[in-house]
This record gives structure tokens, sequence and C-alpha cells, in this order.
């Protein structure tokens, strides 16, 4: 394990629960906010709240005061991989080893789940006890990097070319989009609560675009190699909706060294904080040879 | 015409367009873009909206600087309409006299389309030119009313309540939430946009509760008097999905009576300001009678 990660997911998972209280069973909304707990905490690697934290403390910042961003972060995450399950969508029916929020929840709620979840994660962020002038920049930076501009953008780019022919330069426009933005807001808003000024928001944007575009093109491959036992979730789920990915565009191998030449630029990056990025160079190495 | 209607609808037509600008036929995302377009400037009636504008000027604020309240006010009434049409909701057909998102662009861009709306409704509440507190106060009161304890809430309650045995109290909190949480929240951030006092807050809360359950109401009135050539949409729609409303419990004359009885409370909410809410009194009296 990563030095610092166990208490990164200590204070994550807490928070997250704290965030989200269990429902009284007799209160009339009790079904949504427990779909919306079903997804948010049962149990995710954490990747980006973690990323956020780690990105507070590399700017000398106090990893409290990234904890409701890290939680805003991860909520946005979680009610997008809600709703791109649904039937409309992926229609998947296994996520994290366990069924998906709309197999347990039914499809109605689980569109509820993944809206709240949307709409809290803006309350997290806009709770945080920071200068309001911070709080507000962390929220916009999330607004926009999770929106059509951002995250929302990139799963209509992969929408709209299932099934078509797709060249590596669309590839990459959507894998920016529909993963690097919100790694890239989790990046920058862990800068931003450590008072970061334009340059670290800058090298923070860098690092995680490159990191995400590695995550996306590892996560192809495992979808090919891996299994369905360590995944915790379908695989050949790609082939199966006809998806041009870059193991179908450029083999195995060369996606894997794809992986590697985004994973060094990455790290290269964090040379730009005048601290040492230890947690965040391992974190980027071990995303690249990652398994699950 | 309500005195400075004209003007007020003239302001939110004009800022909404720009907030949402054509997208470019070639951009690999257009289709989320054209579907978030379409709902929202389909030329919906702007109540939220319009009582943004209409409480910052009540508190002496300009106008102007309650325009981004507005408009995020604005896109999260769309979004709730979106994903409220779809087959797994209310599986309507039929919104302001037009095919619903759905219909047009497909389940799956109609879900994207209301994410999107929903995370640019709090991009452009952030993005107002108002200093940083009162901004991240605003977006804070959007975000606490439309999720699972306000809006969000509410249609879960109104999900679970389908078809079976509901008491009048229980529609009541659902209103409360389903409707009068976001006019609660609009009525609020215009008051914020003039730097109000939480007296003011508190007015305007009561204002927008009493409205909501009014307008609701009124709602449930039309949708049995109603035609579908007026309201521009489906009636007998809560029969048909056998929903409880105030019609079926307490009959239209006593329906209409507690129209009424709201409306004057609200207008009485409006004494509490120092200046004269000339709009917002007419704006009251005109929903209790309106027929669309």
């Amino acid at each position: 394990m990563k030095k610092n990660e166990a208490r990164y997911l200590e204070l994550i998972e807490k928070a997250l629960v704290e965030m989200l209280p269990e429902p009284s069973p007799l209160s009339p909304d009790a079904k949504v906010k427990s779909a919306m707990r079903y997804s948010l905490l049962c149990g995710g690697k954490r990747v980006r709240p973690m990323l956020t934290l780690a990105f507070c403390e590399l700017c000398g910042g106090r990893v409290q005061d990234a904890i409701p961003f890290a939680c805003a972060v991860e909520m946005v995450h979680t009610y997008s991989l809600i709703h791109d399950d649904l039937p409309c969508m992926d229609n998947d029916d296994l996520r994290r080893g366990k069924p998906t929020n709309h197999k347990v929840y039914g499809e109605a709620a689980a569109l509820l789940a993944g809206d709240g979840l949307l709409t809290k994660a803006f309350e997290a962020a806009l709770s945080a006890s920071l200068p309001s002038d911070a709080t507000a920049k962390a929220a916009l930076i999330l607004s926009s990097l999770a929106g059509d501009e951002g995250m929302v953008g990139g799963q209509c780019i992969d929408l709209e070319t299932e099934g078509k022919e797709t060249d590596l330069s669309v590839l990459q426009a959507m894998d920016s989009k529909k993963t690097g933005a919100l790694i890239s807001a989790a990046c920058q808003m862990g800068c931003v609560a450590a008072g970061a000024d334009e340059e670290q928001l800058q090298a923070a944007d860098e690092y995680a675009q490159n990191i995400g575009m590695a995550f996306q093109i590892r996560d192809d491959v495992l979808d090919v190699l891996g299994t369905s036992e360590k995944l915790g979730k379908n695989v050949g789920v790609d082939e199966k909706n006809q998806k041009r990915n870059y193991v179908s565009l450029l083999g195995i191998e060369e996606s894997q060294r794809l992986v590697e030449r985004y994973t060094d630029q990455a790290v290269k990056a964090l040379g730009r904080f005048s601290r040492e990025g230890e947690f965040l160079t391992d974190f980027a190495r071990s995303l690249a040879v990652r398994e699950r």
C-alpha cells in the first residue's frame, strides 16, 4: 500500500458516511437516500478523492480542508456510474461485484439517486470551511469539468461513436472529457483547498489529464485481459456493445506502452511543485499496472 | 401582463440563450448540447427565474446581479422535467405542446441532457459577478433545496406513493419538497443577489412555500378541468397513473379554496419587506386562477 493511502481512505470513508446518514425507514423519501448510500458507500477505489487530498497536501494545505471537495468529486463519480449503468445507457447489471443500483432499487429510484448525488456534490463542496472565494472557485471548477464541456460531453461522444468507425483522435478527445475532466477537477480542487496559485492548478491539470488517459487505456486493456471476478464487473463489455477502444485500434501491447508514456508525463508534471509528491508518483505508477 | 413581466422575460430569455450557445454541428458532443437547448429554450413560463429577479428588486438589488441565479434555477427546473418525462418515470411524450426530450433525442441523450443542465445550473450560479460569499451562499441554497432533502426527495415521495392510499399530510409534505423547495430557492437566491438579511430570506421562503402549494393544487385542478390544447401537455395524467392528488382527496371546489388560502398567506409574507411587491402580489394572485 502506498504511503498515506490508508490514512486518506479512512478520512474519505468516514466523511462520506457522515454526509449521507442512514435515513429513518419511516421517512417517505427513505428510498432515494438508501439508493444514494448503496452506491456511494459500497467500497469504490476512491481514486478521485484520494487525489484531492494528496494535491492539497502537495500544495502545503491541511488535508481536513480538502475533505468536502474530495467527497464532492466522489459523489459526482458515483452518480455518473449509476446513470451509466441504466438500461438506456450501458445496461449493466454488475458493478464493483454487486448488482447495479437500478437492479436493486428500480430504474426510477436509480435515476433520482444519481440526480440526488450530483446535487449533493455541490452541497458538499459549498459546505467547506474555507474562505468563500476558495469554496466558490472549487465548486466552479467541479461544475465546469463535470458538465457538457467535460464529463457529460465525453459521455455524449461515447454514445455517438458507438458502433461507428472511430479514430484515435476522437477516442482521445472522448476520454479526455469522459475520464480526464473529473480527475482534473479532483486534483485542482485539492490545490484550491490549499490556496494554490494558477501555475499549480495547471500542473495538477496536466498530471490529471495524463493519468486519466493512462487509466482509461488500462481499463480497455483490463476489459480484454481481466476476469469478471477480479474486476467486480462484467468484462468484454466494449466488444459486446461494439465500442471502439484503444485495444481494438492499437492492440494490447501498443496500448500498454501508451499507458506507460502517459504515466511518465504525469510524473513529470509533479516536478513543478516544490514539495515531493511521493504518493502521487506511486499512485500514477500503480495505476499503470493495476489489475482491477 | 403584470408590470415588469415583459422586462423580466426578455432578460431571462436573452441570458439563457447566451449561456447555451448553439453547438457546431461537427462537434462530437453536439447532440447533448442540442438536447439541453431543446428543453431549456422551448418557451417555458419562466415562473421561477422571474421570482428570482422580482425578489432581487424587492430587496433593493440590481436585477442584472440576479440573472445568473435566475438561469440556474430554470436549468434545475428544466432538468427535472426532462428526467420526469422519461419512460422509467412518468413516461410522457408531450411537454409544452412539443414532443418530450427523449422522444426527440432518445433516452440516453435525454438522460445526459438532464445531467448536463443540472451541472450547468451550478456553473451559472457560481459565475455570478457578485462577492464570492453571496455567490457561494446562493449556490448552497440551490443545492440544498434541489437535492434529496428538497426537490429530489419530493420526487421520491411521489414515486413511493403512486397507486397507494395517501393522506393530505403526505401530499403536502411531498409538494412542499417537490414544488415548494425549488421555488423557495428561486426566491431566496434573488434576495441573496441583493445582499438581503436572514429575516428577508425567511419571508421569501414563506412566500415561496405558499405559492408552491397553491401552484401544485392549481395544477391538479387543471389536470382535471383543463384541455390538452390549452395546457400543451396531456391531461388526466394523474388519474391514468393512479396518483392521488388534491382533487381526488378534497374535490375541485375545496381544492380551489385551498389555492386561495395559500395565495393569501403568500401575499401576507410580502408585507415583511420594506418595498412594495406589486409584481409578486399580482403574480401570486394570477397563479391562483391560471388556465395553463
